[in-house]
C-alpha cells in the first residue's frame, strides 16, 4: 500500500520528465544542438557548487542548488522565454504563476509550499541565495555562446550594451565573477561577436 | 585578471558540459527518445529532494545531491555501462577510475579531492548517502520502463528475476520506495512487461 504522500511526490516525479523537451536558444558548446532545461538547470546546479566560494557573501549552496533545480519547471507549461526578447517580459508572469502553481501543487502541501517559495525567492532575486543563483544562470550561457563564436548573439543580433545589462546582475552574486565576465566581454568584442 | 583557481573551475564547467552528449539505453517517460546522462543526473538530484524524507535514516542532502550531480561525469570518457550487461561491469573499472582523475583533476586540488571521493564513495555504496543516491539511480529508470511498455527491459529481454536483483539496492535506501519498487515490479509481470 502506497501513502497518499509518496503516490504525489511520484506524480511530480513523472511530470517533470517533460522540462527535459523544452529547448533554449543557446546550444551546447562547441556544438549546434539547442540545450533543454533539465540539461541546463544540472549544469547550473554542478556550477554553484564548483563557484560557491566566489560568492560575495557566504551562500546555503543546497538552497541555491533547490532554486537552480526548480527555476525553469514553470516552463513546462509556460514555455522558454529568451532573455533577449524585447515583446516578452520574462519574470513572473501570469503564465509562469499559474504553472507554479499546478506544477509544484503535484506535491504534498508542505513541498508545494517550500518550491513555490523557492522559486518565488529566485525570481525576486532579492536574498544572497538567489542572486548568486541567478548569477549561475546568467554565467552559463556566456560560456556557450563564446565558445560558439558568439552564438545567440549574432544569431539575433544582440547588440554588445544589450548583452552587458542583462550580464549586470552577476555582479549582485559575485564581484569575482563579474570580473571574469566583463573580461570575456572584452574578448567577444575583439573577435566580433557584436555588430554594434 | 583571472586567478588560476577560478581559470580551473571553468575549465572544468567547460569541460563537462560533453555529459549532455551521452545516451544511456532508457527512454525518456511515455517517449522513443533516450536519455542523456545530465538530463538523468538532473532528475536524481531533483527526485532525492522529494523523497529524502523516506531514506532509512536521515541523510545530508546536500551531499547526496553532489554524489548524483557528479556520478555519470566519468562516463564522458568510459562511456554508459548498460546496468544489464553481462560482459561489463559496471562498478570503479580501471578506465572509469582514470576518468575521474582526469576529469575531476581538471578542478583546484581540494575540490578535486573532494569529488573523487564523493564519487568513490556512491559507488562503494556502503554510507547512508550512497545507499540513498543510488536508490535514486535504480529508481528512475524503472518508472521509464514501466511508462513505456516495458522500456528496455523488453527491448534487451531482461528477466524479472535480473530486474528484480538489480532492484534490490532500493532497499537499502529506503524500504518505503522498496515497497513501491516491489509493487511496480508485481504490475510490470501482470501487464506482461517480462517474458521470463
Amino acid at each position: 500500500m502506497i501513502s497518499e504522500r509518496l503516490a504525489k511526490q511520484i506524480e511530480f516525479i513523472k511530470e517533470i520528465d517533460k522540462v527535459k523537451y523544452i529547448l533554449r536558444k543557446t546550444k551546447l558548446i562547441n556544438s549546434d544542438r539547442n540545450e533543454n532545461d533539465a540539461e541546463h538547470s544540472w549544469h547550473l546546479a554542478l556550477m554553484a557548487i564548483v563557484l560557491a566560494g566566489h560568492s560575495n557573501e557566504p551562500v546555503d549552496v543546497l538552497k541555491v542548488i533547490k532554486m537552480l533545480l526548480i527555476h525553469d519547471l514553470v516552463e513546462i507549461d509556460a514555455g522558454d522565454t529568451f532573455i533577449y526578447d524585447t515583446q516578452k517580459n520574462h519574470s513572473n508572469t501570469e503564465e509562469e504563476r499559474l504553472a507554479a502553481n499546478r506544477i509544484f501543487g503535484l506535491l504534498p502541501s508542505d513541498q508545494a509550499e517550500e518550491f513555490i517559495e523557492l522559486w518565488e525567492e529566485f525570481e525576486a532575486g532579492k536574498t544572497q541565495e538567489a542572486k548568486f543563483a541567478r548569477s549561475m544562470d546568467r554565467l552559463e550561457p556566456l560560456l556557450q555562446n563564446y565558445s560558439n563564436n558568439g552564438g545567440t548573439w549574432r544569431e539575433y543580433e544582440i547588440s554588445y550594451n544589450t548583452v552587458y545589462e542583462k550580464k549586470k546582475i552577476v555582479r549582485e552574486g559575485s564581484e569575482t565573477l563579474w570580473s571574469f565576465v566583463e573580461n570575456l566581454l572584452n574578448e567577444s568584442v575583439e573577435k566580433g561577436f557584436f555588430n554594434s
